[in-house]
């Protein structure tokens, strides 16, 4: 728990690369070697690439790394920067005598946040993609970071956020999130986080739940409520290092989907994108019995909602007239000094 | 029935690019606007982008382009090259006030037919993709061109293929496939098509059927039989000018499916990636009864098991040694002049 990252769990490395002028960037979980992943597409306006093979019925064993990124569907071009990057590193799924790097993505819609959008004839995202890659490390920055850099909430900026567990059974659990979601992750616009009873530490602040709920606190809300809403999406990769097949690792993305709504009121809307990838690196080399996998479930949704929590916590508003605020320059320590 | 081709169907185009050195390609269906598109993932071995967003369950209408190329998973990025091209047109989906557009693609695997895959630091497809969508047009060739030109079959050199039908209520259907098949697509190594009963006039060669299918002759092979197998994947789009939902879409994909099976022995293995795109342009404004569905169904299948038949006919071989026969070296009036 001391980094209180998703690398906690043996053989993941995250990277992230962002571009300040265009407002966005790209994370990638880059894997020490190919692993079993598998996925859920849970929100009704998915950008994704690569997500068939993760199907259970599929042969491939998974994937050798896993992009959120920004850039709606222009940022899918992210997988082929971190695919050339493997390549150059001579990594990929061995078929047939020759290397192909598997990358799979999902994308969150960032195009109306105030950056520059006007690239040119081919979209940035291939090349951050390679910077993303060639970042990856256990230790990597949270809050407006890489694919969460250009990334919003209803009310207040989001970003990239992680966070780790250990079950009862002693298998590592961990997620990586970029929220962008549609709905909000603080109760009633107020400091409270809608995880707060999830909180490790102080991870989010601390702050805890408010005493009372009240009607208006949770009336529902979203991104451009009353006119057409721009998509917004919460993508994640959750892991552990229990070794699954991959049926297991797609259960275990459906079971960590149930975080989004610990974390989010609400999500998995009809425009949103939400889309959880779920890896297990096998390196804890025991047998996973139906109560370990209980609890590998349900800790990998506590960790994808306390994941959400502390991407909104550790944002940084963006350099542009109108943008959201931050979590802490509304209600952070500092706050009165800005 | 003029041309024989998916563009029968109003409101598609279709564009080639390849690159001979390359020894692959990109081929692109070009939707007059925002096309409804669903798809069906039949292999086991798929490599896909934006198919998600297709399935029944999901918001966006569909798609403006589907892409049929090579390159396995290297060759993803031609959607970027689509898109781009589609987004310097003024193209794509609508929300928010700004236009994205949607690309959905899947890929063959020709990275073991003899061209020269070392393309330095990023795949070559998405200047593919842009050169294919800037050529879109009513009128293209077949055989070695596009995505099938680096395509081979078990037997033969593979190659895109199209045919187009018109139901009894009235619809046009079309299909356009890369013919990259595990299998084969004549009987026992013969000249005979095994999609044979389905042909229209000569649009294979006119040679029918065999009298007697001997045990021999439908021997199961696939390639790599007997060692690891190089994946082999058929990739299609049929297309109708019915009004369907996404749903009826995605019963339209199933439906044509069942031509790879009449045109392939075999098809849908573990290892190949087939995968069938269905569009419903909608131009034909009547409305689409239980038996009229059953129709276009049922044609479409008709049409992709003729245009599998014909990609391989249409084929020329690659000018590389060891290079596999195409049909017309084999069995062509010709083949004695060669």
């Amino acid at each position: 728990m001391a980094r209180n990252l998703i690398t906690e769990v043996p053989g993941i490395r995250v990277g992230n690369a962002q571009d300040e002028r265009l407002a966005s960037g790209v994370t990638v979980a880059v894997f020490d070697e190919t692993t079993t992943v598998s996925c859920a597409v849970l929100g009704g306006a998915p950008g994704t690439r690569e997500t068939d093979l993760l199907q259970p019925e599929m042969i491939a064993t998974g994937a050798d790394a896993v992009v959120l990124s920004g850039g709606s569907a222009f940022g899918l071009d992210a997988a082929t920067g971190v695919q050339s990057w493997l390549r150059a590193n001579g990594r990929g799924f061995r078929f047939a005598g020759i290397r192909v790097p598997l990358v799979s993505q999902a994308i969150a819609f960032d195009l109306l946040n105030g950056g520059d959008k006007d690239w040119g004839v081919h979209p940035p995202y291939r090349e951050l993609g390679w910077a993303a890659a060639e970042a990856a490390a256990e230790s990597f920055a949270l809050g407006s970071m890489g694919g969460g850099y250009g990334a919003t909430t209803l009310d207040l900026k989001g970003g990239l956020g992680s966070a780790s567990a250990v079950t009862p059974s002693g298998f590592r659990v961990g997620a990586l999130a970029v929220v962008n979601a549609i709905a909000s992750a603080v109760i009633g616009g107020g400091p409270h986080f809608w995880a707060g009873a999830l909180e490790e530490g102080d991870e989010f602040g601390g702050l805890g739940l408010p005493a009372r709920v009240t009607a208006d606190m949770r009336r529902l809300a979203w991104k451009g409520q009353g006119r057409e809403p721009p998509p917004g999406t919460t993508i994640a990769l959750v892991a552990t290092d229990a070794r699954l097949d991959k049926a297991a690792a797609r259960r275990l993305a459906l079971a960590a989907g149930g975080g989004l709504h610990k974390a989010l009121r609400f999500a998995n809307a009809a425009t949103d994108g939400d889309t959880i990838f779920a890896a297990a690196t096998g390196r804890r080399d025991r047998p996973v019995d139906p109560p370990a996998q209980i609890e590998i479930g349900a800790a990998a949704g506590d960790c994808l909602a306390r994941a959400v929590a502390r991407g909104v916590y550790a944002a940084t508003a963006l350099p542009f007239p109108g943008a959201l605020p931050a979590w802490r320059d509304r209600f952070g320590q500092n706050r009165s000094a800005r």
